[in-house]
């Protein structure tokens, strides 16, 4: 039996590149995988087994490849469409995993042209607050939902294959349009990183900084977890989502005024309507 | 080898309570450990093994107590201090696990009057978004850390044999004082706690409340965790340690609108500082 892809080239060896890669060469899906990071992303990568062989640049790794994988930061995908455009061989289908689509779907457009049918938006939602390729790991996806999200332009056959080799990897597809995607994520995973960071620099500042680290309990810990995250990373994510993420703050700073109200004012009932609220449907969520 | 208690009585059967107890019986510390909590908790912590034996009031459970652990929240404590004053043995010890402990000082001098050298506040840092006896575990303790805040009143003895008790339960026993203490969970609890309230409210009245029960991952899970924790017991911990929660809250505030300010001017820069300070201490915390 022949492997789903030929060649498949993963650009971007982090977490989620690298996670890519390894889950390809752990199930088979293609005869190789090669890759191309910045130094020293590339050589770390073939050490620990995630890819067959690292390439010198973008061209040489896309040199034959049926399958593209985009897994830099969303601010490096730009000046990566440009260049995939150059060196990208016929019928080879472009797809990606960074958090934010509408942009995505953009670049693609101004770089590919009128290829831009055979990139297929993707978001794998999986991934920890670690980065880099030592954190990659093969079974990252297993389980986990990946969200598609085809454009007016996207080929139907590359958009078939694209969720085919996530579903190989043990993930559930989710189709879902660009605009829905940003605003669903901007509140279910952009704000809450913010609220994190928050959190984190408000105690990290704060006259208890150090005592923290001796004496906190899981509960500020898994709050927090997500607040050591990536810096940059996150900023560009939250910029790249800007009008999502303003309308999941605001309504959040309505529940964080509400509650800083009624404690300011002794309103019980206030404070446990609005807790009651919150720990119903966090309930639900399991 | 006697144990190191005669009879121990436990009132308030939940999480805390119901742990408690089971941890003592376990460790055989004490000869019998008894309980009262309002029905049905003592019945089913008799039918779990957490308890010997569950009493009909409070005076049935005090009566030959050498110790009587407060397990019951922080509003009840005043309440049920009176009721503990009116049939507390010669020489029994008492004490608590509230989240709190300033005004629950307070309260067992009013109560006990010349006899509040016999009270001993602690707080274990354990627990979980659970309650009620069903989610007591005799291991809750292992490892933990155990906040005891003598006063200028309390006894030493009574003091030292707390400790004991809590080493013997395999928790580290750490001494601060009243003032100190809440100031400091105001920050690493209390307000935490108010945070996930906020964002899980935040998402679970948006618009993508019901979507989210399918498409959250990781990351909005563990940052609202402990959003789903008892409303009234924690609306009351609030209330109890409004200074120190409204300390916390503001400066939480400042750094939430920070980002927010940072986002709606487009200013990376701001936000990479921000979220870089966050990063380190989140890092530091491990």
């Amino acid at each position: 039996m022949s492997a789903m892809f030929g060649r498949v080239a993963v650009l971007g060896l982090g977490l989620i590149g690298g996670s890519f890669a390894a889950a390809v060469r752990r199930a088979r899906l293609a005869e190789r995988v090669v890759g191309y990071a910045p130094p020293p992303d590339g050589a770390v990568a073939v050490e620990l087994g995630l890819i067959d062989e690292t390439c010198a640049d973008v061209a040489a790794a896309l040199r034959g490849a049926e399958l593209v994988m985009l897994a830099a930061p969303v601010t490096a995908l730009p000046a990566l469409f440009d260049e995939v455009a150059g060196c990208l061989p016929e019928a080879a289908i472009v797809t990606d995993c960074a958090s934010t689509k509408r942009s995505v779907l953009a670049a693609a457009r101004a770089s590919l042209g009128n290829r831009a049918g055979r990139f297929v938006a993707g978001h794998p939602i999986a991934g920890s607050e670690h980065s880099g390729p030592r954190a990659a790991r093969a079974t990252l996806f297993d389980g986990a939902q990946v969200m598609v999200c085809p454009a007016a332009e996207t080929g139907r056959q590359a958009c078939e294959r694209v969720q085919a080799l996530w579903r190989a990897l043990g993930a559930h597809v989710v189709l879902v349009d660009a605009d829905s995607h940003d605003r669903l994520y901007g509140e279910l995973s952009h704000w809450p990183h913010a609220v994190a960071f928050a959190l984190s620099a408000a105690v990290g500042t704060g006259a208890h900084a150090e005592d923290a680290l001796r004496f906190a309990g899981g509960g500020l810990r898994d709050t927090t977890r997500i607040g050591a995250s990536s810096p940059t990373l996150w900023a560009d994510i939250l910029l790249d989502n800007r009008d999502a993420c303003l309308a999941s703050a605001a309504r959040f700073r309505a529940c964080n005024d509400a509650i800083v109200a009624a404690l300011e004012t002794g309103d019980r009932e206030a404070l446990v309507a609005l807790f009651s609220t919150a720990s119903r449907w966090r309930n639900r969520l399991g």
